[in-house]
């Protein structure tokens, strides 16, 4: 029997998850839910329904694990506490700040009702905290860094569709190779927020927009841009369409860190991802912990996890023999 | 109050252990036991006693977690399982095909006297082994791809120093980086073991001895060197003292695999580790396991583990608060 998935939204994450489960012979789609009319949305697996979330309640006996594909601004701190009362849940919150407040609410109402809710699932934060944590655990003298890119950060794209004169725009964040490769000689560098990662931005302007004003706009907006070396690149919608399509991402995360008794021993611990989709990677990694979700709350746990409270095992679909046979 | 911690043996690895536990506030070296005469050890913590293994059932009441540094060929399948009966034990057993009895062996002994006992911790089996189930769980459709080095092969080593007219020996296990590369990029390639990896070996001769055929000896020895493209360069002592003196190693662990409806997206998950000392790293990495044995065991938990079963969180010497707050 497999464990019987439902998925609530259905955007890039959503489908990169709905992609996943087809990758994962015992997770089986059951329900794509959204807030909007049911029946003006077509998904991509043949026979499965489209429902309201309305109607979520109902499917409490029909779904083993809910996961929620939003946004962390304003979806997920209501979604997933609200869920947890009825399923076990699975989501990508990935608003570093909020996660204590997050974690707290999630943990409350899955104790409540007696489910798991596994929270910030994902690369960065996911697969990248459980390195930086077990790294920081075998080398407790040492530095993290965390390198995202070369990459498509829609936060940053978005930034600058909002600017007037602009019809459409595409950010990579790019990291710095050279502070890269300083970190990984074991050099400890202390590095600026410029010295990590620059900006490449790739604008479709609106018909006689004013180009200098926009790249000022984009170069000089703070947080987003200030502090970086930032460079604009006017193309027509059709090359971006062409050139610019895809969603792909990855990054590093090292440790470097000292052993001895005379501290005079360096260890580079380097995590690197190269990935071609981000929303089909992070929905492959929700799958992995969809099973982990079922499994524990089989087990009888219940309560909010992070990635740091799941032993490796649950997201397997081997059993611990074979894992022990053939992955250790 | 401490987690108090006890070696058996103190050779390269025990000393790595010694010295992680220096880094290590919460935990606390209390005694070293040796099969030899304790009178005539000595150790680099001052005020830590050397004892008798024969006086370690006195022990049971004085130490957390007892850590057995000895080698995987004999002493681990008779130490682990028979010390467990007394204390919770940490080992770093490496013969990949035993793994299982050992596991049956170590468990059965653990779970009667209620003790956890970790086994095959290291950074491989360990921390690759982490890696690889992860990210084979995160990504079921690709392959896996382990390269050792550059490093120091203490077996390679060994088994050249068994050779007549050697006097002493030093080998470098070096992977091919033109197939890490086609690795990284995707490629898939199916690697033959000498495509995967290449030998180096600083050899220093007894006078008078036949270099060529030392030489077609180590080239053509099976299993250690007959399948590998094997230099082999003879030098001084002293040349082999200075410039070969240390334990680095390290290697990758790699992952390639893809997702999308049409398998159209490629992924490279990639881990590196870069290790001036093999025995400090893995002393380390065992350190973490220590504070993870303790913890589990207070909790209640028994029997054989291995760095699957054990979540991340039970590494570090953080709260799960502190923890989720700086490193999810």
């Amino acid at each position: 029997m497999s464990i019987r998935v439902g998925i609530v939204g259905y955007g890039n994450l959503s489908r990169g998850v709905e992609s996943a489960i087809r990758q994962n012979p015992d997770l089986e789609l059951v329900a794509v839910f959204t807030r909007r009319d049911p029946s003006a949305l077509k998904i991509k697996t043949a026979g499965v329904p489209v429902c309201s979330v309305d109607d979520l309640e109902n499917w409490k006996e029909k779904i083993d694990v809910l996961v929620l594909g939003g946004g962390s601004a304003t979806d997920l701190p209501e979604q997933t506490p609200k869920y947890a009362q009825w399923f076990n849940v699975v989501d990508s919150f990935d608003t570093h700040a909020k996660i204590p407040a997050h974690f707290a609410n999630v943990d409350e109402a899955a104790r409540k009702s007696g489910h798991v809710g596994i929270i910030s699932v994902g690369w960065d934060p996911g697969m990248f905290s459980l390195i930086r944590m077990v790294s920081t655990s075998v080398l407790p003298e040492g530095s993290n860094y965390t390198f995202w890119g070369r990459g498509v950060s829609q936060g940053h794209s978005d930034a600058i569709r909002r600017i007037p004169g602009v019809k459409d725009a595409r950010q990579y964040t790019v990291p710095v190779e050279a502070s890269v490769e300083s970190v990984r000689r074991g050099e400890n560098p202390e590095l600026t927020t410029r010295q990590m990662h620059t900006r490449e931005c790739y604008v479709v302007a609106e018909e006689g927009a004013d180009l200098a004003q926009i790249e000022k706009q984009i170069k000089e907006m703070p947080n987003y841009f200030a502090d970086y070396d930032t460079t604009v690149h006017f193309i027509s919608q059709e090359e971006l369409n062409e050139k610019h399509g895809g969603l792909p991402h990855g990054g590093f995360v090292l440790r470097s860190g000292v052993t001895g008794f005379d501290k005079e021993n360096k260890h580079i611990v380097e995590y690197r991802l190269q990935l071609d989709s981000n929303p089909e990677f992070t929905g492959s990694v929700i799958a992995a912990y969809v099973r982990a979700a079922y499994k524990l709350n089989k087990e009888g746990q219940t309560g909010c996890k992070t990635v740091f409270d799941i032993a490796p095992i649950y997201l397997s679909p081997e059993s611990p023999d074979e894992v022990r046979a053939h992955l250790l």
